[in-house]
């Protein structure tokens, strides 16, 4: 039986049958195989979450190679070959191949396992490593930190392939696992792995689903990514803190220096005013304007998932295209000083904010650094000094909507969601999209499963359960489609 | 034998001598008394500052008991009497008494035991609760928190009485104890037990050792302390942390609106541009702009201190004018989203500062706090919302230079450090300086031991060792002085 929440896939399925007739495809074993094996799939995604894998904490090291080792077990489990956990300075990478498909297109698959960290911890609902169902508005959803960023995405697909080899003993396509730990933290290790095994890694298509679609019945493709420029601004004032009672007056609190700095890069409309930052900026083609503004996403949408009260930003663009066509800088993080209970009256000696700018095709992320160290310059005061420290770059990426493998996606998705997607693009970036449309040389098509209000980066992050196993369908459906380009 | 700290000293005692012909005092056996317990007087500091009595933190409570019955002990072993623990609400009090002195003058001494937060304790060179000597320039110092902010200050009043009570049997004066816990959060309990019991703590005088004096052997009196208005600042945004790539560009960042909101408070030249601020700011007499101009301390010292290239604040007055005459605001802390290592690109939820602005008399704390509101009220932007939470408040405490106390504790400084003290104002604030002087209706001498290097509220915080001992004879010497008046 399908819950209410696939009711409407079965016309769109039968519709699909005829269009791929002659395809060695579903509705029979392998359909009966993921209905069988839902609540053991939906299991094993728990137990997957519940390794604590975050990336940035030196604490959570050790969980870093325990989940890499879950993996590895499982993807052999799931018929894989050559699993093996690739050791390095870093978070290991887990790869695995099946290529017994001659003559038939090869696909890479990326994901990654590696979670952003959970605080503020007081704000999840229920724990963010034990992963808990809860009744949302359209079907059950599963709360845990890397329920959507990424694990649930990326087992959808080993769930796809399990179901492929488990009833078939094949999959229509030859694939490539490749899966790393350290997405959230700069991707270093892949980075350099993959220039180094260009050969090994070589594929006709890269899959990646780590996007989100626009709600649980609307896929959408996303062709374009933004990149980043993430680095430290550190404001030096005394030597040491300062009782602000004594120097009060005559210190310039490098808190107060830092805001002002910060203060300078905005304009009133929202608009980053550092010199020479828009200027390679590409003009949003006319067609692509109006391409985007059929997503049925912009101000409502925005305001209802945030609870904001007014939307920021250029008016000059839409909300859409200021999230997916328009550069931006972020303040991630501030400290300073003394900020726990009660009063501390200082004059902290440094204060420093995490900064990050999204950046579009064709902007640079170490001009713009450059840029911004420029500006930083200029405008800090002589009562103190600044600093500006890299931390992580990568550019902008941007698929081409009419590749056959972009259209095999939106055939797949209409088979698996009943509905056509529409295309859009992400305000988010992630960096092996960049990497492999630079180094393999192939189309990455990014085919996520996650939806809008998912809470990535922060607390009750969850997925939907219904999309979870619309994913694995979607996922064999694509191998399929991808057979024969 | 003196420390050679002290050898300015002998000439300027005899000399005292005869000014104080006819008193009861010291030289011989007092003065033998103090060297002989030198040794002892420093290790029960010592043992003072090992208890780690930090009033703003909850896990510090038993400490703070600790140290209220450590005081107690010490009180009456020095021959106080009465000597209590005055527990309420808040961190408890030490009240004592020596009540033998018919006809004489009753000195209130007021001190505290509670000390300020220690972090970042990383920049700390020997533990903060560890008492550790080390050789300083112009002698040795003892490295503690608490060290001159107060516990040394206030230890070395209660060795003074010690010494009286053990090599004379009676004290010059009369006198009375009143200790609080809570002078760094606020002096709730003090405040509240003052206004109840104007009866049982009336005196003539109240002696406060809780500030710095200009160098080891530039005594200074300080006739005004700034009062203060302390709150903190909130800004919210979206109703949780979101990813800053799919939302950066369309929601309004809080840091960010934070850091617009703090740069709308300073001009460029350092002024506070709340509108009203300055109004109640009294003029600086011009005889009191003399006076202010001989203390031998300005942009040089202050340079040297902090460490800075350059000072911050309005050039129309002196550095000393600014921090002792001129209201100030500054950020004491600030914090929001994700600031450990790595990264994490979100846009938070939330960001806070913890302001506190600096005033001088006239000025009403409350009245302070409706401006900053209204201020705040008018630069938030519909995109964010902006909470000022109130934490405290206290008037600013200015003391006639020519009363006959304050002329008391000039002679006493003088036969101590063998050097007239210069008159000065604190920039720093102590609650209950304004407290007594309205309450009380007696004047408020401070007559401290610290120096301006201290490290008060800051990393490797010290008291001059030979200071801690000119310290214990100048409250002898002014209470003999006090005697007469």
């Amino acid at each position: 039986m399908f819950s209410e929440d696939l009711s409407g896939r079965k016309a769109v399925f039968k519709r699909d049958l005829k269009r791929t007739e002659g395809y060695h495809m579903g509705g029979s074993e392998l359909e009966k195989y993921l209905e069988e094996n839902r609540e053991r799939h939906l299991e094993e995604l728990k137990d997957f979450l519940r390794i604590p894998s975050i990336s940035a904490l030196e604490e959570n090291a050790g969980d870093m190679l325990n989940a890499a080792q879950w993996l590895e077990k499982h993807l052999a489990a799931a018929g894989m070959e050559n699993v093996e956990v690739i050791e390095g300075e870093g978070h290991p990478m887990v790869y695995a191949q099946w290529l017994h498909a001659p003559n038939r297109p090869t696909m890479l698959v990326y994901g990654h396992y590696d979670v952003q960290p959970v605080d503020p911890l007081e704000r999840w609902e229920s724990p963010p490593f034990e992963p808990t169902v809860r009744k949302g508005n359209d079907g059950e959803d599963l709360y845990a930190r890397g329920s959507s960023d990424d694990k649930g995405q990326l087992f959808a697909i080993i769930k796809a392939v399990e179901a492929l080899i488990k009833t078939r003993e094949k999959i229509p396509v030859n694939i490539k696992f490749l899966v790393e730990g350290e997405e959230e933290v700069g991707s270093r290790s892949i980075i350099e792995y993959t220039r180094q095994n260009q050969g090994s890694l070589d594929a006709d298509v890269t899959l990646i689903s780590d996007t989100a679609i626009l709600s649980p019945k609307q896929p959408c493709i996303t062709y374009g990514l933004r990149g980043i420029w993430a680095g430290e601004l550190i404001v030096r004032g005394p030597d040491t803190d300062l009782h602000s009672g004594l120097y009060g007056g005559v210190i310039h609190n490098p808190v107060q220096a830092l805001a002002e700095i910060i203060s300078s890069m905005h304009d009133d409309r929202g608009r980053v005013i550092i010199e020479g930052f828009h200027d390679d900026v590409r003009d949003i083609p006319v067609p692509e304007r109006k391409m985007l503004s059929q997503v049925p996403y912009g101000e409502k949408e925005i305001k209802q998932e945030s609870g904001v009260g007014e939307l920021y930003g250029d008016p000059v663009y839409t909300p859409l295209e200021r999230i997916g066509a328009q550069p931006t800088l972020e303040i991630n993080g501030i400290r300073g000083g003394f900020s726990g209970t009660g009063f501390k009256t200082v004059i902290p000696a440094e204060a420093s904010a995490k900064i990050s700018c999204r950046l579009v095709p064709e902007q640079d992320p170490e001009h713009i650094g450059r840029l911004l160290r420029k500006h930083i310059d200029r405008v800090t005061p002589p009562t103190v000094t600044a600093e500006l420290k890299p931390f992580a770059g990568m550019k902008a990426a941007l698929v081409d909507p009419e590749l056959p493998e972009i259209q095999a996606a939106v055939r797949a998705y209409k088979r698996s969601f009943g509905t056509e997607p529409v295309f859009t693009l992400s305000g988010g970036g992630i960096p092996v999209a960049t990497l492999f449309l630079e180094e393999l040389d192939s189309p990455v098509i990014l085919m996520g499963f996650g939806l809008p209000d998912d809470n990535l980066h922060a607390p009750n992050e969850k997925i939907h359960i219904p999309n979870f196993y619309r994913g694995i369908r979607a996922a064999v459906y694509f191998m399929e489609e991808l057979r024969d380009i």
